[in-house]
């Protein structure tokens, strides 16, 4: 099978800045084969073929942190405060959710994304088989976690599930998922709990997923409980020998920022602006990440608290956040952020080999923005109207692995009308009286 | 001519907080008629019937604050420092629009307003003939000013074109067109200078549109010049004795809102969250204005600023800065900032006795969003969704005026795909060889 996409505005992201180049793309099988010029033979014999005249072309967007499953329990609660918000809704809810909720919650997330840009999305939650059932289902490609947190009982089920997602899912899809260890954050693994996580990452080569100082109050609780900040205490349990996805990562001193940058960390930060605005929570200090030579990502947090899934949200709000929080406008400009939100990502997620770039021999997660509207034009420079105009409704068509999962904004695998509908039934079933 | 709406959730916006009804609504000539229950003979009557079964009515969003002709510069000159892209980019490039140039410029911007569900935007320019043509040839509903700048040649001219607005425009297109005096800012605007808008004003009893604080420089530059903030500098010359709009107000003190609370100011605040977050300006302490009792409507500034002219994004901004501004979640929730983009603005314009809410009598500018969509479920929370999960391009539908500005995501009026076409051919030539 192949796939030739012409005429397209191709942003390959691979260089310093982003310069668009004009032309083709061919994509055979699940590889790009072909960026640019394609050789005449190819594009005589190609199965499909679509005009993407006015379009441009981008690596698929990589959501880098998300609760997906949460989908359900959008706008459930809203504007309440953190503790609020999890004691008296999410987690009340969150107990009544079923094997079935979190496949139908991850499913519509995945209609959300692919019809805003992204194809690749890194998850923690729990009922994990059908997180991962949802992945295969949808297309996506997704680096999943099961989501660890030091509690008196059931210990030995989520041990049992962590290794299970290891051994029955990575790699499946044609390797479009992958797994990585995931413990929940500093003030909910103590050390040896840690330790016992540390062992399995390191026993299936994966790295670590997990929340970093996302609150002021995190860090006032490992302050009490160890003297340190949330970053020392991971550094001395040995975090940081491993490749670690950080989400949020908010409240960073000078000396965390240090640590990081002395221990040549591999993987990086996750961002979450949308999430951690609307929760109150703070203003990541990105700038001072890029500045010691941090590889830094963007997602979305769980649509139970940022409320959307579209990363081109979140690449407006981080450039904006950046350019306010320095008062300097030249801070975090277009190029860079739509960088984090493709390459970056992917290198935080330990998948740069295979995806984050338009490059020959990459995977084929590519989509397809359409330009032909009053909002996108004109084209003074195209880089700045896709970081800062550009929403997930202009995305055209979102391809995975080669498979094209929407195509003019119809999908093409899931019928979101039917799930929309199955959802809500749910959705009063979970909540109701709570 | 009558148009019925039905089966839709209507958010009327009349009271406190947001209770979306279920049912009806009937627009005759250029008013809405009947909310909610429509009598039966009426619905038999009618000429038109739109179906908006899982659809939200709301008023038309209300754009505070805009330079819409800059449409046409878009993304030409991003991430720079204010003054470079003023005197480098910006000022280079205006001096080479013409009055065509405005014109078109003003109807890019129309048309990417009306697609995103805005039905009224107050505006701030020159050529005004040229912006006054595009609102009467768009169907939409505008209050424009003439800006103002003291500048040693040019004066005539300029008091000319400002009251020439007044007389030929005033009321036209049918009452959409209304005009308010526009001095540019207290740091281009002498005292002797105001007098004179202020006289224009009071002859045709008009509000003012003003620029107020939206740079730490603007601050320094009145501090210097007069010993003043530029708040209790436009106290001494008497502004806040009219009906004002004050855009941005990014850097006032509690003394300047004390100032604005006890002149029970007439108008309001213009908040534009992302022009101030763009530019590096600030974050406007617009839960401190609240508390005081003022009026805050929301604004984009021009989309050479803000990129965009979707109030959605602005709606979803103004709600996250209050929150990360207080650390308090609860800041500025949804219903609020609802209520800022439809009737609070409506009121920072003076035209709330026609617009800003869905009840009988008033003026029938109606957007419907369609929630058939992922992002857009389930239905746990419908205001928190329209607030913190909608954009643009979730309006199906467009009304301003009882005219079907857009259906279906279709523009009636206006032919976007010509009019672009048109846009980067001018484009191209204002930019060439800045």
């Amino acid at each position: 099978m192949s796939l030739l996409i012409t005429n397209a505005m191709i942003l390959t992201m691979t260089g310093e800045t982003v310069t668009p180049i004009h032309g083709d793309l061919l994509i055979e099988g699940d590889l790009i084969t072909a960026v640019g010029e394609v050789p005449a033979e190819k594009k005589a014999q190609a199965d499909e073929v679509i005009d993407a005249q006015g379009m441009a072309a981008l690596p698929g967007l990589v959501n880098c942190h998300n609760h997906a499953a949460m989908s359900i329990l959008r706008g459930f609660s809203e504007d309440l405060r953190l503790m609020e918000w999890l004691s008296q809704k999410m987690w009340p809810a969150e107990a009544r959710m079923t094997q079935e909720d979190v496949y139908l919650g991850t499913l519509l997330a995945a209609a959300e994304m692919i019809k805003s840009g992204t194809t690749t999305f890194a998850d923690m939650y729990v009922f994990t088989d059908s997180v991962a059932q949802a992945v295969i289902d949808s297309g996506m490609r997704a680096s999943l976690t099961r989501g660890m947190i030091d509690a008196p009982d059931g210990q030995e089920m989520r041990f049992a599930e962590a290794r299970a997602l290891f051994e029955k899912w990575n790699g499946a899809g044609d390797g479009r998922i992958s797994v990585m260890a995931g413990p929940h954050g500093p003030h909910t693994c103590p050390p040896a709990f840690l330790q016992e996580i540390f062992k399995l990452a390191e026993e299936f080569n994966a790295p670590l997923h997990i929340h970093l100082a996302e609150t002021t109050e995190e860090v006032e609780i490992i302050r009490r409980e160890y003297g340190l900040t949330p970053t020392e205490y991971l550094k001395e349990v040995g975090l940081f020998d491993h490749h670690v996805v950080l989400a949020h990562s908010v409240h960073l001193t000078a000396g965390d920022i240090e640590i990081l940058r002395s221990a040549n960390l591999r993987g990086g930060i996750a961002h979450n602006p949308v999430s951690n605005l609307k929760l109150g929570c703070g203003i990541a200090p990105v700038t001072s990440y890029l500045q010691a030579g941090l590889t830094v990502g963007i997602g979305t947090d769980g649509p139970g608290s940022a409320t959307t899934l579209d990363l081109f949200e979140e690449i407006k709000a981080a450039a904006w956040l950046q350019k306010v929080q320095t008062f300097d406008p030249t801070a975090l400009n277009a190029s860079q952020v739509l960088h984090m939100a493709t390459r970056e990502g992917a290198k935080v997620l330990a998948l740069d080999s295979q995806i984050g770039t338009l490059e020959a021999g990459k995977k084929a997660d590519v989509i397809l923005v359409d330009t032909h509207a009053a909002h996108l034009r004109p084209h003074h420079d195209l880089t700045a109207l896709l970081a800062y105009s550009a929403n997930g409704a202009d995305v055209h068509t979102t391809i995975v692995n080669g498979e094209v999962l929407m195509k003019g904004r119809k999908l093409t695998k899931l019928d979101e009308q039917a799930l929309i509908a199955e959802i809500e039934e749910r959705a009063k079933q979970i909540t109701a009286g709570i």
